[in-house]
């Protein structure tokens, strides 16, 4: 079996930057390219942000696209307050880093998505931990590829809990709920890993400050980046104990599902409130293409994580 | 281990005709008692159904309880449209049987749940498959109950899909959400058996043809009532392929866990909406007293709800 080709769809973001991190870091998959969407951010500062982080870990080799600006029914895009008060401005906790020296490839992020689906098929894994914007925009254009690509695992969503904009819809979902709707559908095999386990997962300053005593550079600018965000947890009433591992956990669950339980689910997207749910016109249909995770192993994960992060940090 | 003893909490109702089918068939509990609630009818309606139906199984020695005439929040309660459309006029597919001989003990419904809880304790399994307001009234009077009773097992509830009175309530809840938070939270052992689960066991009419064909007064009393309730599905078009086994799943999973897959998920019911969610101040609780069912083994169900009730309508 060849080794998996993995593609991270971040709105960096700073667990997004945990997500890359973990990417970069886990044995179990190549990772061959970051597509950019907006989010957490406008995309040109995801963008951005992803190259330096990539320059901050040696891994300038990994290209990054530029992916979709707004959502599929929108013309434009504001960042939330929330996620400026979350993320922070430049939404890598305020952390400066200097400008990098790599630029974004010229081919858009749709069609790096479909020429990977066609290239490596069911050995490739993306993992979108923003709005399924630039999936959807993909899928549409190339409606092949929603067959090929081997899995799909997201950051986003909320079955079993409430959600985190409203009660009803997660934020990744909320950005764009038709274009997630689309994906949800249409993709061959897809894995929600949303807020009823990623809310499960906490990191906290106890484990930055492992980081931080690595005594590099990597070390202390990542753990001044989740600082920020541990912070922004504890101010805005979130948990005062520490901040949830959102983005790392998909790309710790895409590369191995036994982290979680799967609940096989065919979904929809409510495009009105935003709610991931069970799709009850595919109930009864015993082919799964969905499958959500509602469980986790946090202590296993948490440790893996932390193996993989002081690895790569170092 | 002493044989487990159950208490049924109807608001009879077509489908809980057949969870009081089942629950005098099964081998694997006693039924001590039916407490009666409102919700598909009146409470006093309901209570008739229930002493009618026992006649008619020759099973008039099961004493009858009268509950809760409305909500806890409410000091009435009107039938709705859609539970006479789906259920009859008088509950039970409009199928006429004779006043029942017995009358309904005088003790409440109330006291005979706190009465059986104290005796029976671990052994009881409660099974209500309306409104959860006698049950919520009686932790109240004699909050020990609680912590006494072994297995709640309960149809309502809607996690994984949408609910059938709006996108975020199911009915059962939707008539006393108040009342259902209260249970779910303090309730030593609860398995919520809700529409993700319920709206996968379909009867159909070859299934009821065969309670026609055993040439018996039940069996024919059955079939008319459960037709009814088919040919409702059909002409609202909920389901045009058969009506879902709804109240006797519940019956089935009280007695053997295995028919579902269950979450282990600390729930809440949002009093405004009636959504039946997990309960986000619980989350990360490792102590458990909700199950969720998620998954059902429908065929294996199916076979045993039919082996059953052929031989109780025989």
């Amino acid at each position: 079996m060849a080794k998996k080709k993995m593609i991270l769809d971040l709105d960096t973001g700073v667990d997004d930057a945990l997500a890359l991190a973990y990417a970069l870091a886990t044995p179990d998959a190549d990772l061959i390219g970051v597509v950019s969407s907006f989010g957490n951010t406008q995309v040109e500062t995801a963008a951005q942000n992803t190259l330096k982080l990539l320059e901050l870990l040696d891994e300038q080799h990994v290209p990054v696209f530029v992916g979709a600006a707004h959502s599929s029914t929108t013309d434009s895009f504001e960042t939330m307050q929330v996620s400026m008060d979350i993320h922070g401005k430049n939404a890598i906790g305020d952390v400066i880093l200097p400008d990098p020296k790599a630029t974004p490839e010229t081919t858009t992020a749709v069609d790096f998505l479909i020429a990977s689906a066609h290239q490596y098929a069911e050995d490739l894994i993306v993992v979108p931990t923003g709005p399924l914007t630039n999936l959807a925009a993909a899928f549409q254009k190339d409606a092949q590829i929603a067959d090929l690509i081997g899995n799909i695992t997201l950051m986003g969503g909320a079955l079993t809990v409430p959600g985190n904009v409203t009660p009803y819809t997660e934020a990744n979902i909320n950005q764009d709920p038709a274009a997630a709707d689309y994906v949800f559908k249409h993709a061959k095999h897809l894995v929600m890993v949303g807020l009823d386990v990623t809310l499960q997962t906490l990191l906290t300053k106890k484990e930055t400050q492992q980081w931080r005593d690595l005594g590099t550079r990597q070390g202390r600018v990542f753990a001044d980046i989740f600082d920020y965000y541990i912070d922004a947890y504890d101010n805005l009433d979130i948990n005062h104990a520490g901040a949830a591992l959102h983005d790392p956990l998909a790309v710790g669950v895409a590369v191995d599902p036994n982290l979680v339980t799967l609940l096989p689910l065919n979904m929809m997207v409510d495009v009105n409130d935003g709610r991931t749910i069970g799709d009850p016109s595919r109930l009864r249909d015993p082919h799964k293409n969905n499958y959500v995770a509602v469980e986790v192993d946090e202590p296993f994960y948490l440790e893996r994580f932390m193996n993989y992060t002081l690895q790569i940090l170092s």
